[in-house]
């Protein structure tokens, strides 16, 4: 996974280098994506093309070739990788450009950096998934528009960070009381056979795994209700899942000392991962 | 101004890059500090250094000896670049380092990547400082953490970026119903010859600009309240002002259609400008 693409060119990472007034270093004024693969089959492609175009578009950036160009810059990356069988995550970042200077203000004139890279997933096994995971909570301390995928990113590495250094997977962003998403994955908790997720807002992500997650509970009348979660209602959940491209759908069982269904992984998180699973070997291959 | 400190090295600007995994590139996991130096004068140089130290331990970036290596950099940029008589800026940045993947958890062990660069410092004419400026009102979308100077600077772009869209010198940014700052300055209101200005909290950031106008109204027995200021009191202000390291105390005398103090600047600024541009006078050289 050593190649990779930047500005119109392939090459190893090590020789990837970007100017230090490109405005992503300077005032992390980009956005990005990550596409994860199975096999050539990358899950919910357009959903996340499309969102990195609403992320663009919300932070006055034009690039509508992109999506088009995308899909041949991935095709060689793969090729130029080996990556032909495998499962990995195509990351994109797209910043502002390179100023002349550092200044705040920018004209729309900037040539875009685009740099698309291959990383790799995160392998829970099935006993590590069956056994559930801990969280944390922690206040979200994120800017306000939470929708626009950006770089800027430091709230969440910290918070992240925060839950690394005791052995949890993700720290859950507490919002003026309620539990809005995790530091880089939406939530969802169960209550009495419903999966219940916060609804789309610029305080969340419209993450593409928490959608295909509530089309699927819906495909299979599983009842699914997007509302707000109060923190307190973590506690007593039945279940409670943290959602993302590169971790899927995480359990947790564990919450700030208290156990979540004792401890164990409930039957919900059982019939949608399946499915989940499943649906990802739907997705077409890109060649 | 070309030549830039990089990571122990000076170079011309054009040659110096950094990685595309650099932290600071892929989630702006880094801080920042910009000092004013008028003819070999820094402005509030330990100021600056301590509150860029602050900001390090705030995101756990330990270079304890930068302060100290800071002096010999900033004489080299001098004479490498001839500012021996000039007046411009020291801007320095520094991100955790680079990653060997793209993961938002990091290790202690990481180098920072330092940059310290020249750049210009804006030039009002007495004319233009007299007319006063405009400025406009936005909501405050940044993260929580205000007070650490990080490179999460998105918001700040936008709102800014609005601003000079409308010829207007700032956006001062207004959360939940009172205005806290503005999105590269601090704020000042005059009412009734006293001087307003938020207290220090982790909303704002704690300007070194702020700090030296408060010294020096006390000083010179100016009542200063620090306190918070409601969106409305900005239309019955008697003087507004917005400050910095870079645009020094800018006297803001029409805001969102509103005119202040009949669009002329106020007494309170000319008084505390001359302090402040005297106070300029008083700072020791470099050497």
């Amino acid at each position: 996974m050593n190649v990779i693409y930047l500005n119109g060119q392939f090459m190893p990472k090590q020789k990837a280098s970007i100017s230090v007034l490109d405005r992503g270093f300077l005032f992390g004024d980009g956005v990005y994506e990550v596409i994860p693969v199975f096999c050539k089959k990358p899950v919910g492609l357009n959903l996340h093309l499309e969102r990195l175009q609403r992320s663009l578009q919300a932070i006055h950036i034009q690039l509508p070739r992109f999506t088009q160009q995308s899909i041949s810059i991935f095709k060689e990356l793969i090729l130029l990788n080996h990556l032909e069988d495998k499962n990995f995550s195509f990351y994109i970042q797209i910043t502002r450009g390179v100023s002349t200077e550092r200044l705040h203000e920018f004209t729309l004139d900037l040539t875009p950096t685009v740099m698309v890279c291959c990383k790799s997933l995160p392998q829970y096994s099935n006993e590590v998934l069956q056994k559930g995971f801990k969280a944390i909570l922690m206040p979200d301390h994120r800017r306000q528009e939470c929708y626009v995928k950006s770089i800027n990113l430091l709230p969440n590495v910290l918070a992240y960070q925060k839950a690394k250094e005791v052995g949890a997977i993700e720290a859950i962003l507490i919002k003026e009381g309620y539990a809005v998403e995790a530091s880089s994955s939406n939530l969802f908790i169960v209550k009495d056979n419903t999966l219940i997720t916060p609804p789309l807002s610029p305080k969340i992500l419209a993450g593409v795994t928490r959608q295909i997650i509530i089309q699927l509970a819906k495909e299979n009348h599983i009842p699914v209700i997007e509302r707000n979660i109060k923190e307190n209602e973590l506690y007593d959940a039945d279940e409670i899942w943290v959602t993302g491209s590169s971790k899927e759908i995480c359990p947790i069982t564990r919450i700030e000392g208290h156990s979540i269904n004792a401890k164990k992984v409930g039957p919900l998180w059982y019939t949608i991962n399946q499915l989940y699973q499943a649906y990802k070997q739907t997705e077409q291959p890109l060649w």
